[in-house]
């Protein structure tokens, strides 16, 4: 029997991912999970005794822990005070754990989310999330529409690539030569981004990767009327949700897609993180 | 003015089709479409007094005209005999009308359907659709997923394509060795149709295209509990659902797609239709 | 061991071919390709003697047998008249071979090539020494370039979505509605046959898959001096030479690719058909 | 009439640069590509009087000027020591010149290959060359032959998208998680560096794009006699040659591949790139 793991909180891949360390034989408990799944849960008591804590992605909501699928609203500072200095915490964004706890308190705090490949194939469930929605919510097929992807990293590569392969018309927006140079290579349209305003009255689908003002009201006031807004940036975005209004606008605000269309997915990269980071840290038995 | 054209029931596609018609400058008039949209709305008899009459897609549901946006139920047999021989009527699979009508009453009948063009296109929104619901029910990523998609003709070939270069892992099944070839060229592996059996439990995903029984009890009984199949074809399809409530497996039956999905893009497609048949038979003036 | 087989003539697939049917456990012997490999080579009279035979691909050329591999020239009629009523006769394209012949003299001649598949396996090599042809023989990528496939038959289907897929423009000719609307639906722009003079100046790279006339002077005084054209149609082809000499034209007959560039795979395809044909016809043990 | 221009030495890409400059309206002049067009040429000394000297990429071939257009052979001392701090000096690769010379004899020496854009735009015709030389020198077809790609840079990147997308089952070798993680989204088998001779048996091509030792004896003791080896690297490349001879494989040295097969598309991105410097140091009137 492997050592005893808590799995606290957030959304179905936490469920998911309870129910992988359990049938690789982890002693696993749950807490935070009651309106998926009770068969592992215990009380929160119960869950903070065990060697390892696995907080969710995100850890916090506000100042809550992010607990999706309970009624009941846990302050993160209740949690954090309950946590040993001898216990292994994972967790998803631990920089908006509170700084105290961050720097010293808890010495063996590790964020399962900060390693660039998980961050790549978080990607592929948020694009196809993405292309979900656009297919859903358009009167039109995605083939043959004319898309903006505004950004060009993680989730700007990937939903690019998924929707030329679909038959969509894509542009994508950058600032740096290198990234609208790739952009070309694949096959896309490119903008830069401060010439975006230039055509964005052309798109019928527009999706914004990037977590700060890039569509302002000058660029909005020229989308028609038709055209779908997919918010896909972490907050604030990168979309004035003032001009959405203003302009009367059809707005998406679509995050946590991993979690929503895709948890096993997403919780089998959670879990293969959680096992390489065990391994560095000489932790994984 | 161009001559008085009436769009009769249907689904959102005969919104879309009448607003298309008017914005081209006919004289449009709708029936049965209230839930969606009266702005073009008058009576039955108003309607059916129009030069041109086009009958939804497909035309007939069972006895009774297809009339998905009101609660008004009308058998066919009631318009049938109210329209005129000097009366252009165009409907989609007009083949479910009854025979007398088909063979003399109305000798200006034309199935706007009965096109390869269209129905190919039709197969698009028809794939999307299927990708909609694969990526919204399944726990994973259509990425990296195991698709069998059954039958090789429009929507077979559209669909593979489209799951391919999704980065799904598909196979496609088909009895002509010339289908299994192209198949093979376009990059996806290929099972002949009286050997599914043998390998049909490692699918996380099963998207049946042929209208004739291929996935029967003994097929069934041999898929995963975690494998989503998608019904795609036309009644009866061709995956046994007694089977699929004996084995309790997860069945979605996804009819009309492009009318749900794409009803502006499947709307253009059709009113493309009726003008090249218009211009066939020199009714277009 | 198996019974004797002989490998006449042809091109480096029946060099191969020789080779794999040796390693299959064949009693294989070979005439005629003494300049690519002489180890199994017999004398004529021996390798008629064979209880099967397996002409070249095609098995003409004029009146003579195809032979590129030898000094040699045999009229076919001096092999034809040779071989026996019991023998089992396997060519490809054995309709040149003399009428007499044909209908009676051989009650045991099967056409390899003439099974859709392998003329669709066919067409991969054909695509890939054409695509190789045009990276030579032009001064720029073709990534970016315009590239218009006359025909989309089996060889413009794969190279339409090879070019398309390496990044070029791609615009496919056909007459049919069904076809057209296939290449769009597979991403390429389209053109109808009889309009291809319309824009034929535009494009760097012209590919002909079409065995009779298309493109004729009247098309080809509309094309650039810095074009490519590239004939891969059985002769006479349909591009007119005249025409070529007259605007100066640079065109590249390519024909025989798979024989050239892909040998090996070619030869696979073959015996892979004639298996097919040994088992229908329960010839083989 | 702009400024004066001269283009010295190179390969074809220079000839095709020349042409463009000159169609741009520049005063251009040409040295060193006597083998391949005369019509802007003029003596050494001319030449070096232009406000503007190109030099080519690579300027250098060891101590030499990069000249492989002409017989003439002539150090790139005695072109430096020519050179006035007045010019305006635009070279490829600028590093491999005399040190002094790069630190302040010339202050306005500028490296137009030492751009991101530009060596992206330059992996295209790499790839499309060594797509070309696979598809000549491999007895089957690149659809369906198992490729490996050594290394996930610019050319990695590039090169294993497009034979992916013609049908080779690709494998691309890296050493950071993150590359792996990148090509396994776009559909690509991958492999750590480190292990890369585990399977090196398996592949019917191997390319390598990394500059520096991977597929030393050990490696190339296991791959296969029928394998093509094809080094893309600059020198001193990463294949073991010495391995190659003794293991008796088939190596070909594919450099300055853009020259070769696209001098045309290379010259407009060098052009492009002579451009964006000239905005940015305000010498572009």
């Amino acid at each position: 029997m492997k050592r005893k793991i808590a799995v606290l909180g957030g959304d179905q891949r936490q469920v998911c991912l309870a129910r992988l360390l359990y049938e690789d034989g982890w002693n696993t408990v749950t807490w935070g999970l009651e309106k998926a799944d009770t068969s592992l849960a215990v009380s929160l008591d119960r869950a903070l005794e065990a060697e390892i804590v696995v907080l969710p992605l995100p850890v916090c909501r506000g100042e809550d822990l992010n607990l999706s699928l309970t009624d009941i609203r846990l302050p993160v500072n209740e949690v954090v005070k309950r946590l040993r200095p001898d216990q292994l915490i994972l967790g998803g964004m631990v920089r908006s754990l509170p700084e105290a706890f961050i720097n010293g308190d808890c010495p063996k705090l590790y964020d399962y989310y900060d390693r660039e490949e998980i961050q790549i194939f978080n990607a592929v469930p948020t694009a196809e999330g993405a292309i979900m929605r656009a297919i859903e919510k358009t009167q039109g097929t995605l083939y043959g529409s004319r898309c903006l992807v505004v950004g060009y990293g993680r989730i700007g590569k990937v939903l690019s690539h998924r929707l030329h392969h679909l038959g969509a018309d894509v542009t994508v927006s950058a600032r740096k030569r290198s990234d609208l140079a790739w952009g070309e290579v694949y096959g896309y349209r490119t903008v830069h981004t401060e010439k975006i305003v230039d055509r964005i009255g052309d798109y019928d689908l527009i999706f914004n990767t990037v977590p700060s003002m890039v569509l302002d009201a000058a660029c909005l006031k020229e989308v028609k009327q038709s055209c779908i807004l997919i918010e896909l940036a972490s907050p604030p975005g990168g979309i004035d949700r003032e001009a959405v209004k203003e302009y009367n606008l059809h707005l998406l605000e679509e995050r946590g897609l991993p979690g929503i269309i895709a948890p096993e997915a997403s919780a089998k990269v959670i879990r293969d993180a959680i096992y390489h980071i065990l391994e560095e840290q000489g932790e994984r038995e």
